[in-house]
């Protein structure tokens, strides 16, 4: 048969019972002929519960010593899922992510893969035994320091693995089962997209679907690993993640999903002078302080004046960063006033679909139109529309989308949580 | 000045703020202007609440996983002191066993140290850092896997690198501030032992001292390091245990300590066929079954049935499978019975003096039977004395010891935990 690697994230280690329960599941893809690798997160809270103890011994920990403390979590997961498969008569053995030659850069707390050397993994494999990776970890090149990818990371480390053993593919097990239309929360009609491709699926992350992160997404392109996004709780299909087939049944559809997020925050200047340099020099001192930007508008100057404004959308998180580093530049730039709002919300269609039929842009704000929702701010890609709305119009929002671009099932979905949204 | 190696116990970091007050006393060593070197167990009962966790998932975890699981507790530990002692503004890094270089053999759950490869623990210092080292734990030399030491074995982690760094000498802090020549919760008048020999304190760890682990003292007197075992919550001076100096003060008391063990059980096999290699036969069965045998008695065969009592105390913890394996040989010997008896106790006095003071025993067995505690078995060795006597005159035969040897102090202690017994 083939190889395997599969992922199970802290939800599903929960306990000792949870522990076992996924053992049983490996153990039956190893009776089935396959080599697994499996990667795990930390069980349950262990990480929160891990850096609250950090925060108790110090405010501003050092990073490496945090990454020394949180890798702890998935070692233990690790030995625990391999004593329980033991316990099922199978042999496993768990290496860190260290041991199973995770090479990282050596940004403690956001290091990245850079190499992997899988010779522990691939010895273990040829013994017949099934290998327990700690996810989310690696070894940093340079100092040899352990090192962590980032909150939710183990996804990354398991296409990881999966490229570099020449996996047939990779699977992601999560409380949910696959990728959906939209939030069923929001959206009961809501239906579970069986094929995705990257592109969508990258899009779909960036615009606040949680159930796969960007990194990994753009791992699984790179590297072309077919990503399967699954339920640990039956044994149905999720969403395949792959390479899109030309003239398949994925581009029926003009849009595959409707993704919400209501984490960002926007950020507006109001009265920049309308000089050359004015906007780049506000925005290098915003990227000095490592904020990630997401959209930006420019409203038309007012010849009047010969002012404008500039908005920008960024994480909720980095917010206050933003607004210290701007105020610190007003008198300078000698723009009039700096307005935080993070009562916003925003709203994508994205489908890959869009870029054989017109029209796509006119229909959703038409939707939008009829739903009675203001358009704040747009951003366009070549397979994504965004818009920024009031916090309180998303769910009138992404509803509106979802009919008018026909994604309504004809039956209710069971309501479960889509990972489209939070 | 010089470079030091300290251990602190689990109880010493058990929370947030007792792992503060360590670092604080850590940071105040680097401030004499010491290179320091910390070894750290894990966090209060971290260690048994992984094991809980681990029997919880298989009631027989494989050694390998169990040692991947536990070691998580002094990596956590330790990187949490360094982040205490980075937020009182000193450098600090932590190093797992294997990184620190603790090279032992494959044993796992009771490897031993083969060697030490102590480079990124000498760069550390060179470059004026703090290391935290992760006790009891190392890496076993042929498989790179992760091992442990035993139970308690930070402090052997401890004296071994003492010796590979050449440290001046090793610190243990633990929650007692010396070694007693009593316990004194049963001896208030106990007093605290200022200097001990290596062999007195290897006869009283063998003999039920808790304080220090036989192999950590072992290992001190191979490579002659002077550990000094003090608590965690005073300055004072504790007890000095080092090379027995010659006309020092030392040789001064007959015996310098009493110790006592309620942790044995006692073995008797009746009517065992008074032929050559019998006993032998018994021994090499519980032998082959792994477990300590600590005294043996034969009593004197009686002629006119050719047969014999044979009696050996062992740890109860190794009772039931010492009596399964005595069972099954019990048709084939031809013995009568096999009886169990786990209301014992062990008292012993221990002195390098009694080489050169004759009478010791007289005087012991006499203090033992003005108590009116009946004597068991009895075994030596050339610096000490041990009985085994009724479970209930333990106390009574550790006060009548001490009071006859003249070790009672003057005015009466604080009672606080001595380390010596349980």
């Amino acid at each position: 048969m083939g190889r395997v690697v599969q992922k199970y994230g802290g939800s599903s280690v929960a306990d000792a019972d949870s522990i076992k329960r996924v053992a049983k599941r490996i153990v039956a893809t190893k009776q089935a002929g396959n080599d697994v690798v499996v990667v795990i997160s930390a069980m349950g809270d262990t990480t929160d519960e891990l850096m609250d103890l950090a925060l108790q011994v110090s405010p501003l920990p050092p990073p490496r010593e945090l990454d020394m403390l949180l890798t702890a979590g998935e070692r233990m997961s690790a030995a625990l899922l391999a004593m329980a498969i033991h316990d099922q008569g199978h042999h496993a053995r768990s290496l860190t992510g260290s041991q199973a030659g995770i090479i990282t850069t050596g940004t403690h707390g956001n290091a990245r893969i850079i190499d992997i050397t899988p010779g522990r993994i691939t010895s273990a494999l040829e013994l017949g035994d099934i290998v327990i990776v700690a996810g989310f970890q690696g070894v940093a090149q340079d100092t040899k320091d352990v090192t962590t990818l980032g909150r939710g990371a183990s996804d990354t480390t398991a296409v990881a693995l999966a490229a570099s053993l020449g996996a047939d593919h990779c699977e992601i097990y999560t409380d949910v089962d696959g990728v959906y239309t939209a939030d069923p929360r929001i959206v009961p009609s809501a239906k579970r997209i069986p094929h995705i491709s990257y592109e969508e699926m990258l899009e779909m992350a960036a615009c606040g679907a949680k159930i796969l992160h960007l990194r990994c997404v753009e791992y699984a392109r790179r590297e072309d690993v077919r990503v399967h996004v699954r339920s640990s709780f039956s044994s149905l299909d999720g969403t395949w993640v792959q390479e899109r087939q030309e003239g398949s049944a994925m581009e029926q559809a003009i849009i595959s999903g409707v993704a919400h997020d209501r984490s960002e925050a926007k950020i507006t200047i109001v009265g920049v002078p309308d000089r050359v340099g004015e906007a780049a020099r506000i925005f290098e001192t915003v990227a000095a302080t490592d904020i990630n930007i997401d959209m930006i508008v420019q409203n038309v100057s007012a010849v009047a004046t010969g002012r404008t404004d500039i908005s920008f959308t960024l994480p909720q998180t980095d917010g206050p960063a933003a607004m210290a580093a701007l105020d610190a530049l007003k008198a300078e730039v000698g723009f009039a006033d700096v307005l935080y709002d993070d009562l916003i919300g925003k709203v994508s269609v994205v489908g890959v679909g869009m870029r054989s039929h017109p029209g796509v842009t006119a229909r959703f704000f038409s939707a939008l139109a009829s739903a009675g929702v203001n358009i704040g701010m747009i951003s366009t890609s070549e397979i994504r529309i965004s818009v920024v709305v009031d916090q309180d119009d998303v769910d009138r929002a992404v509803v509106a989308a979802h009919t008018a671009f026909g994604l309504d099932s004809d039956d209710e979905q069971a309501v479960v949580y889509a990972g489209t949204g939070r």
